[in-house]
């Protein structure tokens, strides 16, 4: 082995945080790799310990962490992560969130609060992240919010072929729950078939002067199946308000999709008790067993995630995956 | 006078690019200030040069400048001063541009395009800015492209009370053009007092296989005074043809109102043409005599740009102007 | 009020994360000032959400935090509030960590293995500090980790203090726990008047195969009073089996001194049944009545950090407080 | 294909902006590739759009574009190429500028101007640039300004070349226009056989007071054939006074050659009257049938960047193409 | 030879500062390479200057330097060489630092003071370079100085095995000469086989008034073999007084083991005067003829540093070799 | 006092390096302050070690430094004065370098060299420092090397009033020792009322085979009295020989100026052997006793740094101090 010249090899590595090891473990076997094993553990007051078990020098490192809560440990440990790699010579290191936090603190709604989602941005790249791996961001300009490759999948794409493949879409009304995600459901419709929209106007109601907010549904959706979308269901509030709404105004039927499910309490007790016919998530988010209900059906994300890694690994072009980026 | 320690004075000075000096004329009329003199053109292939007249050392700098046609020379005009002003050792430099340029490339909306807003945000930092003072942005998640502080100016409510003050609000119903200003429109109609809104869907139309889209109507127009809303018109297509369809769906008046009038060609014959009663703008951007018509008002953002730039100076509170900033 | 020039004010104001509100309303009486009121509160997932009440515009922040367990909440929320602080235009912003979070990863131990107190540095600078105040460093080395300046203020001080005022110096012997902080005992031992040193030299005793460790006291303890000290006690393992080795050698007793009481369990239950006379600690970490017990004492260490604050805010200098920085 | 390892590709792309296409096609055709296909057009209101139209990942990057009027257009389409490389994951991105744009603004001539020949190469650094290649800078120091590898082209030698080819050198004296460009006519005597030297040194003439400058040959030029160099030709005034000063003092022709030729108006009719035997550039510049005439040679630089990206892309040691980088 | 794509090739390069060339010659033949030629030689007024005499695009660049007395021309060279492979394109620069200058400048010792050796950290960042590869840090944590990996070499390691080949362990105490190297002292206790510790403590004497220091014996060294270690030995005065003390306490023997030999005057008649039987170094800085003397033994730190050189081309993983960083 | 707010101070401190601490002093002396005392040494290995003895807090510090041989260490001890103000919380840091180092290393004369001036400008950036302050830089093109303000004192206009002061202008003809200093000749003679110019050019000389290089005298001397001006001058051998040209064809006399006096050897028994009539510095530099001789004049520069220094103090505009700063 001579050491003056050779040809370098590339070198795919799998990484997990500890939030929803099954997730990294499902993309490890679609890719046909294992996760490097890691020492990891929370010492007694809290603080993160990380150390891996194999060298990855020249590595072409993937770190999967999803982010449930208590999200503030799952960031750090994946920071910590990505600290530890650059330290021991990775050669590159993309960071995969299926579920980016603090998508929501995107902007000031008010003068001094944070941009937490850009915070989270500059904080991945100086812990030395090179790209980051998301799904179905809260709002793609996100995506500017890293001074590099972000690599943008979708999940609607899964979750709008379930629909297809489970209901007849002749009849079918996309419906977002607010007045925010009205273009998304513009990009459901289409892939649907270009049906009709329609959205929940939350409004004080000048008729009912004690009721603080009136859920005006806009658009018709009288004996329509109303796919009632959103990118996450939290607490489930607005989108059970959504559903009740819709079905007084005539719809036949209402599924609820949504790619993450945060489901905090007591999301779980609303969504199993309205009278939505389905709740199609993701595991972008792990959801165990006890948030489980019945009519609720969990798609994988895991074939997607592996296609994209796989695709950035061998510089692929993988357009379909992605939006924004190939 | 003692070279040894005093007390530091803090010192207000306005500088304007070439795009538009009537506006900086006018804010600097309003602060009570002068606008300080310099040397600027362009060489022959387009190189521009410009030198400030006076001195600038630890002056707290504001740089307005508008970006009409032809944008990218306003830009690096900009960039320019804001060079010369680091060098000269002003003390901070706050970037005034009152329509973000590059504003609706703030994602990639597929692979392998820019995200130029962030780059314009990132060319400001780099060139010297210390802060950016901005007006209505396309997405208010643009203010996370910066790294500091951005001041965001809401036009919105000088062209709402406009509308207040001309029109029974009674009737009105707020529409957004598209189903990605809803949002924005929900925002107006609370400020006219909790009024319904309504969007227009652009789809194909089903039912007519020749004709490519069907702008469809999402709420209930009939008999209303449409108060159509949007952040800005460029060409105008969009706004006329969203005209033509609420008053088709029996609006019984339509009123166009935007912060930003880009009017590029053939926006005004579009819009002098079509049925809207009114149609307002601000100057954030410059609009020349020849594309004036006579139903169209143009409000002044001067006074709004100078309160702000007071209260940026004198680190006043002065939230009711800024969204998101105070 | 004239636009044009004038003479800047300074405005120091305090913030306080939610960890441990009451040092930081100890500090602020100490200042004669109040901490400014915020909105801060974790949403259903855990994402945490922090909004000022009142305008920071110039002013001279100071934000405190402590860091007990959950320590990675307490981190984000920290650089959370300091992104708020720069978007919203504070002037400068220095972070007041009484116990440096991750101080002990303060180098790669084996292979592969963050440096977590280096990446804390960094990312409070990504967030927007300017400055970083602390307290006994777990090694003075991580000073350097920061770009920018570090008052490092000295509770030893504090605490040797409360020694020499309650016992005799005489036969004091000041005594490591281990061979690590040998150096720290040596600057205990000159400020309680050149005292006698030793540590306890942690082994595999070759004598005693079962057993793994054992602790061999280095130095002459016999009849002395041993002063324990250590920058922190965590789980309490170290220091009792400390206490337990030189009361063997013959000590005639034994005092623990140590800055930071984290105090994770089994910490109260081993120190409180150990044989040592008093246990002293200061409060840069909140104790819970929970965690106390009969011979702990904690002291204050607002005063210190008051003055410190009050130094950094008028550019005095008050080199006695810091260790190697005025 | 397993995902694990594998050897890495490396892949040369071609990207061209919009000013100089034929520059880009020439280049590639030397390198036996293709311009990588691109949409590229303006917004109305002047703003420029980029979308590639093949994958990019991995590749390694030279994004050709040309520097004429309007030549802020051309910058930042350029940067926004540059930016869409960078997100879509290219792998080493070098920028080829052939005419270095505002480089004569490389030094504040006066206070309170801008360095914009540095800021230029910072705006390259800050949308994601790795090297620059370029041909007979302004001045050589412009290389300090770019954080990374320049590669610095010498077009002289091909100008130079030519004037060897097609004339005796026995009486030639080289000539610089101004007192600023005698070290680069030092540089040309040298390449040409030692041939003596001269310049032309405008002063106020005191002879003549109402004339404000005079052009005092210095060095000897009588029966002479005299090669007036220089680095670029504007609008052609100071080089056909030159041309004018030289045959007065009795040489025997004027030879002009420069790399760049801008031409801004009346450059063209300046120097299609003036007396130089012939008029030397390269197409650094495009310069459009309308611009030539009859004694005016365009040499092309394409060999020269084809050679030069090809031993980039190579690692390859080429340092006869460059100047001070190999 | 295509230019579109092709397999990329790595090439170890191997550069040398004059401070030391016989070590770099040495790594190189354990490498089987040879140093790049280069020219290097100060100019008149001590400026530095280098160039490489063969072309580095691409090459994988290790800079070796020694950094003996004058330590600031050493380092302003290295900086320099690194300036000079980043402008010429190398693909990935280390910097190798056998000993790290001003590493005892690792903290603030009082206020006011530089923290140096974060500054030659950051100094190399700033000129280029990707790595640092060391050997036997002043303390650990100067590890996170550095944004980027760091290869901390133990050369204890070589030495420790010496005194293992040529004296009985049987009766060793391995003795730090201060309280500061405690903790080295136990890591070579348990490498010798879990042998007994002692060290020196430095105090004012209370018996002896007019004396300022009294080193203390902590620990039992009568009878005992002692290995007195350091990580550097600069004039020797501790060493030596240290090595008195011992043998006053009743030691049998002293050895002394370091590192690096700085060995400023009057360090070698100190050592070659005082009573120890052997001085062990090894030659990560140059000891010449005239510092040696009879029981002086030189280990050469070569063989480790080709190593490692060969593990971090090839991203292999030599964890044996290396504390923290595999 | 009050804590809560004030009127922030500005406080002036000039503080000095090792390498010309007289120069220091008569600054200060013009500024009528002192000097802030330090302490300064190096260790016995050349490890340079700095503290002041005074708080630092919130000054405005200027760091004077002069840069004779060793240059590297003057380099080092300043950046590291810059790295302890820094740290201890100085507000703003103007690197005063009256010759600044490595100046004419400012491209790449050749492939694979350094651009040390660039690479001085970044670590005096990276050490901390706000600002440059200088006197005729070598190329006006470094000031684009710093990313800040730069403050560029002319000292030629200080040599050209002695000159005008004690000659009569009218037979003078100003000459550049080589063909890269004409372009400042130029500048000169126009100082001195219009006055011609002319340079020497070295070439090899074609009529005599074995003297490598010629001096010819280009442009008109005979009987003037030559001015001949340089920067700098370091080992006196292009001057001495420009003279004997200059005498040799004819002229009257010779007077030499040049701002800088590095005066290498053997410079001083060159100069002092030739037949200028005059030898004139500045001190920006300092020229010991030893190098000094008879005809030789040396200007203060204090006067300009100290009026200089108070004007950045004070904001004030003097722009005919500066060259292209104000």
């Amino acid at each position: 082995m001579s050491p003056k010249s050779g040809t370098p090899k590339k070198n795919l590595m799998l990484f997990s945080g500890r939030a929803h090891p099954e997730l990294a473990d499902e993309v490890a076997k679609n890719l046909n790799v294992t996760v490097t094993p890691q020492t990891a553990h929370n010492f007694a007051n809290g603080e993160i310990f990380v150390r891996f078990q194999e060298s990855v020098r020249g590595c072409d490192a993937f770190v999967i962490q999803s982010h449930p809560a208590p999200i503030n440990e799952w960031i750090m440990e994946q920071l910590i992560m990505v600290d530890a790699l650059k330290r021991a010579s990775a050669k590159r290191i993309t960071v995969v969130v299926p579920f980016y936090p603090y998508a929501r603190q995107d902007k000031k709604h008010k003068g001094r609060e944070p941009i937490s989602a850009r915070l989270i941005a500059d904080m991945f790249k100086t812990a030395g992240a090179d790209r980051i791996m998301t799904v179905d961001l809260h709002t793609a300009q996100i995506q500017g919010f890293f001074d590099g490759p972000v690599d943008h999948l979708l999940a609607q794409n899964v979750l709008a072929d379930h629909i297809r493949d489970n209901y007849s879409t002749d009849n079918i009304t996309v419906v977002s729950p607010d007045s925010g995600r009205v273009r998304l459901a513009e990009k459901w419709a289409q892939r649907l078939g270009d049906r009709p929209i329609a959205f929940i106007h939350k409004t004080r109601d000048p008729d009912k002067p004690n009721q603080a907010v009136a859920n005006r549904v806009v658009g018709k959706v009288n004996g329509q199946l109303c796919v009632l979308i959103d990118d996450m269901i939290d607490t489930g509030g607005t989108i059970v308000k959504a559903t009740e709404a819709l079905l007084e105004e005539g719809a036949s039927d209402v599924v609820i999709a949504s790619t993450h499910g945060i489901l905090s309490d007591p999301a779980t007790e609303r969504l199993s008790a309205c009278k939505a016919r389905e709740v199609i998530f993701t595991n972008t988010l792990p959801i165990p067993e006890e948030k489980r209900f019945p009519n609720m059906t969990v798609l994988s994300i895991a074939p997607l995630l592996a296609r994209a890694i796989q695709a950035v690994f061998e510089d692929g072009s993988v357009t379909s995956l992605f939006d924004g980026n190939a």
